[in-house]
Formats: C-alpha cells, structure tokens, sequence
C-alpha cells in the first residue's frame, strides 16, 4: 500500500489487504456450480446473505449489524491458524491456542479501538453469549449443510460422515434458530435415507 | 432443496442456493495471493469489510446496516447480466436493460417485500440517490484499484488502461468520501508514474 501519511487510514488499509488471504483458505465444503472447494470469502459473503434473508427466525431478536459484522469477521483468524475441519479431533485440540494468537495478530493490525470491537464479536461468537452470535452460529452451521446436500453430499461422502456426526454438529443450530433446526433435522433425515451420510 | 412446507421459508431458501452462482462470476480484478480473477461474491465480501472498516469517513453519516446490505447485494444481478468490465463501452450500451431483466427475476425469487427491499437498495445503489448508496459505490471503486496497485497494475497492463480512464472511473468517490477519493488520486498518481496505467 502507498503511504497515506496518516497512521489510522494506514493502519486501516493494510488490515483490508491482509483479509484479501481469506480468499485462498479453502474449506471442506464444495461450491455448488464448479469442481472446487469454498474459500473464506465467499463462506462469509454467503453467511451474510443468509443473515439479511433469514433474520426473522432467530429464537431471540439480533440487532441485524451486529449479526453482519460477525459473520462477515468470524473466520477471519483463520487466515494465521488455517481452517480446521469439524470432524478433525487432532486439530481442533490445538485451535483455540492457534485462534487466539491469530486473533492477537490480526485485530491488532486495525486502530485500538476497531480492533476490540471485531476481537469482542469474535470471542462472543466463538463462546455464542450474545443473541446475535447465536445466530450467526446457526447461520455458520446451515449453510454448508445446505451446499453439502446439493452438492450430493460429496464432502460427506469424501470424509465418510456419520449421521450422528452431522447430527451432533447441527445441535447448536437450534440454540440460534428453531426454525434453521428444524431445517437441519430435515436435511439430515433426506441425506441419510439418501446414503450421502453414514448409518452407523 | 428439500421441501420444507413452508412457502415463505422455501422461498427464501431457494433465492439463497441461486446466490451460490455469485462464486463463478469472475471479475476483471486479480486476487492478491492466486493467479486468477476475483469472484463477486468474494468482492461482495471484501467491500462489507471495508464498510465495516472506513465507514467513519463517509461524507455523510451513513447508517451501516445499510451500506452493509447495499454492498452484499449490488452485484447480484451478474448472476443474469454478467459481470461488464468498467472500460468495455459496447457491453456497458446494453448492460442497463439487462441488468433490470435479471433484478425482476432474481429478486422476484423472494418473499415480495424482501425483494422489493434488496431492489430498492440496488437501485439507490445504481443511481447514487442516498448518502449509502454513494458511499457504498465509492467502496465499489476503491477496491480494485487498491487491489490493481497492489498486484502491479496486471489488470490495467492487459487492458492498456489509460490514467484518464482511471481517473474518470474514480471521480465519483468523491461524493461518498473526499478521503477515499484523495487515496484513489494518490494511487492512479503512483500508478501512472510507475507505468502501470498509460500516460498518453
């Protein structure tokens, strides 16, 4: 980035090209009309539709900003600890430790203030104390469930994933979003009578 | 998607597997750290984190759910219209009445008034006519050219781009942002004087 001669606007800027690596974190899910994996950005575009589209059904009322903020910086850590699949026992022993210090060094990239309000919704989502995190929580959960089961439930079928594995996954959803849960429930039902998740 | 028996939920369900098609429209941006192009729903993603980052410097105060929703959802209608480069004049001649086509049936997937609260966004976001949109339109131009700069000029070396265009293109950041707006000159500046942009 050029020199602005103004350490905020600075500081700012080179925060917003960082988060341009959220672009090449693949995660597990498929995309749904080409042969390749979702990246960061576009799993928190699609959160954020989802929030604008659905927020009618969170269990509690969410200030809808707050939502989008944190859905569109939820994953944001990952750019330093990588994304850890759901199902990955070894590596989701050592996230919290690997998010922290990414976290530390991210948001401590923008001005100080900025920096704690983004760590704020980040720790409230990742311990879902708030309405708002809750949902986004929901949302964080439904949507590659939604995309596994069009994609014929080819990342489930790559892994091997157990019905109750998917099921114990989509608990929190209800915590957000009944409705969403509900809707959980229905997919898993379909995909399992389907044989895109494993009957154990 | 599964039949939910739910017409207003399905609805909406069904407007957000389209949204998926964002994740294959392929801009005339490079992204920072692949060799290949920008998708529209990575660039949705990155314009709300700008939102959410520089909104302090809008000209006017802007209420940030707004501009947050406004810049999700501005290019959304790419999904039938395609993706019409800045400098293309020939695609931008009949890029209007195809981009009204595609408005009408894509938000016309939604619940009515969802979709006729994303289509008023997108047209005060297309005619500049509330402080949001206008400063949702300067993000929408500052980000490619931060990320054009950053990559080396590639995008405008392919095109032969000439600084007037630059500069024409970048005019209208001023009215959302006289900040923004002294950043795009000093970039187009640097740019020139680095032969990235034609000087002619």
């Amino acid at each position: 980035m050029i020199e602005t001669g103004n350490a905020r606007f600075q500081a700012q800027l080179e925060f917003l090209l960082e988060m341009d690596k959220m672009k090449n974190i693949y995660r597990q899910t498929y995309v749904l009309h080409e042969n390749r994996k979702e990246n960061d950005a576009e799993h928190a575009w699609h959160l954020a539709m989802l929030a604008l589209v659905l927020h009618e059904y969170a269990n509690e009322p969410v200030d809808l900003k707050t939502v989008l903020a944190t859905v569109l910086i939820h994953d944001v850590v990952e750019i330093d600890a990588g994304d850890t699949y759901a199902y990955d026992a070894a590596g989701n022993a050592t996230k919290a430790v690997r998010e922290q210090k990414a976290a530390d060094r991210l948001f401590g990239l923008l001005p100080e203030e900025q920096g704690a309000y983004f760590r704020r919704l980040w720790e409230d989502f990742e311990a879902g104390s708030t309405p708002e995190a809750r949902f986004a929580a929901a949302l964080d959960r439904i949507q590659p469930l939604m995309l596994n089961y069009e994609k014929g439930g080819l990342s489930w079928r790559e892994h091997g994933t157990k019905r109750s594995q998917a099921e114990g996954r989509m608990l929190p959803i209800r915590q957000g979003s009944a409705q969403i849960g509900a809707l959980a429930e229905q997919i898993i039902r379909r995909a399992a009578e389907e044989g895109l998740l494993r009957n154990e």
